[in-house]
């Protein structure tokens, strides 16, 4: 036990009372778990939003989420204490969470309960954990920066990896300005890949640009945007789709794509489209959807996060306090990159 | 040049005069071709017929064909005359065609023209080619055994392989009694994956089995064969479908399938079906187009056949002079394995 | 808590005082522990021993043994309580001990403290464990057979997969009959490899052809079995060398491969040996050193086991009461496959 | 046929009379080839020289040379005839001869006669040959620098891939700055990679860093060279050694090495050195043996060496009149990367 504890036993969380509405998460005080055996407490520093938590607050998510959750999939913070026969960390390792919590490699464990939806997330001072649910942060990244990490730029980089590998010189196709794509662009340069990028404004393009996306298509003014990004490769077709649009994008991706290459679907952000037909996919693309990933994913991608300085974009930071704003701004869709929650 | 060719300067071919009709495959005299450096000549010994070769009849394959083809993809036979500078292959050899002709590993070439299509196939006594588009055949089989293989047994084993590999214990759902069925439950049995397969009698159900096929459902009086698959195996799903059926098919195929596990597209064997929506796919399976597959995939699939000693289902053999039958037989789709003619 | 702990509040296990003898080990009484949050209580049922037991003893194991230790790696039992929040396992599954720990998957984790040597093994009546440290074992296994998996199995499995896959038809040599080398005769037929198997005698020799090995030299009578090897594979090589000897067997294993083709490097049995120069291994063999293996390595071979009903070979089964029979037994050297305690 | 042949019946080649001496180069004068159906006619433009072409002029080189050969693996030039049939290239287009032929992907064959060795060579004004064993060339490069590709960049690319993928932010360790090593450090860096580089001179590490080595080593000043790359690791060790060294120089890299990790094997540069024993490998480093590479891996290099625009290293171009002064030059050992013909 530290200082740190002893001085305060008790933390704030926010918990999400019902379904409906984002005034329905309540900040209240409880005591700061223990850790026993072979566990390690973590002072939450940071945590992330994604567009899932907004689909949490309206009961607009898959599976049933348990009441009183405390939210949130991504955070990130300082071990301030560890149980007896903890190896993985000491005291002032700064760490980060594994979306999947129990998936460290290989298949997938069935019994994952996922942090903010099934157990538990990060909205919260402090989280008593099993070690092995955690890794080490990047030594340059902030934790503001780093709470980014587990949902986005994992599900970024497996899209850019997985059983069909990218070589250097490939192509990549991203969608809009969200997380994983914004994630996506900045790992693809660092992977030795080209990428060509859509969204709706021009504002938006020059910061796409400014990460490395090589060509930019406005998807507003440029329906076809498959077919042009197509075009853009000498009409070879790109060799990977970050997919993150869904039923009403997929078509356009589907023209996008060079033959035998992979749409890695992650998307839901749209409901709705027209369906797909088999022609359309035999002969076209390969497909595989990206559920986030394994520890060894996280690991394998922090290495090169922090070999190359790697710099995720924040869009804005929320203090703790004013944590329901960050999901107001959320619902607003005019960010780029990543909203984040200040716990310090 | 060998007494073969000496005694003998003509031979003969079956040419497609105009698609429609099984009757204008021409059975023509011309001359033997001869060999020129770096070329072998092949005396064929036998061929082999795909569902393709009948859609070439009817001018319903996707492409344009070349008036006065010689058909068939698929052949075996013997070289009996080897060009200078020729090392690959000496006289005496018994080789088969490769289906994708160019396509060694790697990228596919875009320049291919196949066999029986795009460019003169099998239906013929001689062939003069470049030896790289040719690969050894097994020791133990005959030239009716071996001209099955090029097309149905290398789409069959690129089905089971690829880039999501299939591990021993794995399960493989298959589809009907076709050639690339049959050879996909016999290569599924060499690689120690368990085989659920899916036919309209129970005639056919005990030849599955007795190939190997652990269990077998009838699709006429289960028409959620898929579902019922997917039981089978405790409700895991099975590992991969070899997807021969297409539109009509499909959707079973993918209640069948574990999630993450992979769907590999080969058929155009039915034509229309309902449409797939965007959440059929995402979160269950992986999808893949097997274009049948390059000379290193045929020359893997040939060491494992041969050291398993694999004997491929020959359901008849016609003669060459009759190979208008093997055709009208191929079209009453009442057969069991392939269908071969014999040019000896 | 269940009626097997409330009525026997105590348990045995063996502590290895200091090195130097087989009695050095002592059983001792000592009390239960309790699982708590996140944790399971394990009821071992068997355990077995491997070589490295015995270097133990001697003083002759690479690294600092804890004094007082718990010997034994490898061991199998019954979940008897679980802790808060465990969804891993529940009360009564059947598990073994993963040898590498938190090797989960991905890179190996430089933190991990091996058990029976740098942290207390499996030589005891029960043990608190973090869950995933632990997996299922296949469920037509008794504890007896289980507990033969983790260090031998897990390394004969990595040594038959690894970067350069091998492929149905490729053949393995495997050397004499310890358990590394009978498990990967067993597990390379499950995998459609052929084996050709070396030992010392004709009575072995009918052994490992009962398991499944096609050819078998005797190495004492054919001081050359490497080349004699390599002449059974009609000169082209083996595909893989499950090299357990070492400095003494290297040299003939070299001979015996085909070029480009894998030595799997296991080996500490022998000390020394000739060196080997540069050109003995350029343009001959690949190399790669097995550390036995990941729990996902663990996972992945026990669902082949449990599909295929492979039965380890268990040599001979000790009362826990005599388990230092059973170590005078492993030095003795005259078994063949696992030597297992049974703790029931 | 084109006016270039026409105007021109005779062609400049260089044979080797016997071996001991580079004045055993004869320039003769002899036929320009006519391409028969199914080959090219190359008007070669460049050649470059390897270490092997001059082992080969002393007769060092393992295996029987055939006498009057045309010697050197590596040449670049333009298609001037196409012969009936063919589709893979057309008149015009720019290509380099794969080094090893008729390796395509897949497993190499055993009947290749290498270039320059086993068949007839490049240092000749035209060639004859299948297309097959020809790749375009990057269409930024002009034929001097695309002359430098098919031995040393395909032997680096190879070494920096293979069944252990590297990951971008991985380091590798090149020795000295002949082609193979040089060519490693710029693909290194499209790929992502960290080098550090050995080398003789500071003017030449000056030129190492200049290419994008981050360290630079000066061997003969520091003989641990290896101990010294494995802390500028922070002690981890390096991902990969590209050793072009051989005996001499493998002791060091076994130093440098990280556990698990992957020495390709490329080197004869020296002749002699201490032996190796089983636990310098145990434990400690994979090893693998580069010999070049396939046409595959010519073509995938080709595709990121366009992409990247990456520009070869050419050290010097002599005319092809003084080709003899090209192999002094080369034997001098006083050139910094690779050693050019010219044939316009």
């Amino acid at each position: 036990m530290t200082a740190d504890q002893n001085s305060n036993k008790t933390m704030r969380s926010y918990r999400l009372k019902d379904t409906g509405s984002i005034d329905n998460l309540n900040l209240v005080t409880e005591d700061i778990p223990s850790v026993q055996r072979g566990e390690v407490l973590v002072r939450v520093k940071a945590s992330a939003l994604n567009y899932r938590d907004l689909a949490m607050i309206y009961g607009d998510y898959p599976g049933e989420i348990h009441n009183n959750l405390i939210p949130l999939s991504d955070g990130a913070g300082e071990i301030v204490a560890v149980g007896e026969g903890v190896r993985r960390f000491q005291v002032g390792d700064r760490v980060a969470g594994n979306f999947t919590r129990e998936w460290f490699g290989g298949k997938r464990p069935d019994y994952i309960e996922p942090y903010g939806s099934h157990s538990d997330g990060w909205l919260t001072e402090y989280k008593v954990l099993n070690p092995e649910l955690l890794v080490s942060i990047p030594s340059h990244l902030t934790y503001e920066q780093a709470a980014t990490l587990p949902c986005a730029a994992v599900t970024a980089w497996n899209a850019l990896h997985g059983p069909q590998p990218l070589s250097a010189g490939d192509t990549v196709l991203t969608l809009g300005s969200g997380g994983v794509s914004v994630f996506a662009i900045q790992l693809a340069k660092l992977l030795g890949l080209n990428v060509i990028a859509t969204t709706s404004s021009d504002r938006k393009a020059e910061k796409l640009k400014a990460l490395g996306a090589e060509k930019v298509i406005n998807y507003k003014t440029t329906p076809n945007w498959g077919e042009v990004a197509k075009d853009l490769t000498d009409g070879r077709g790109v060799n990977r789709v970050v997919e993150v649009g869904g039923p009403a994008t997929i078509h356009q991706s589907l023209q996008a794509i060079a033959p035998g290459n992979e749409l890695a679907l992650i998307g839901v952000l749209t409901k709705t489209g027209d369906k797909i037909g088999y022609f359309d996919l035999f002969g076209k693309a390969s497909t595989r959807t990206i559920g986030v990933g394994s520890r060894s994913d996280f690991e394998a991608m922090n290495r090169v996060i922090e070999d190359k300085a790697l710099a995720p974009v924040v869009d804005s930071v929320f203090p703790f306090e004013e944590a329901k704003k960050a999901y107001e701004y959320l619902e607003s869709q005019t960010f780029f990159g990543k909203i984040v929650i200040s716990h310090q």
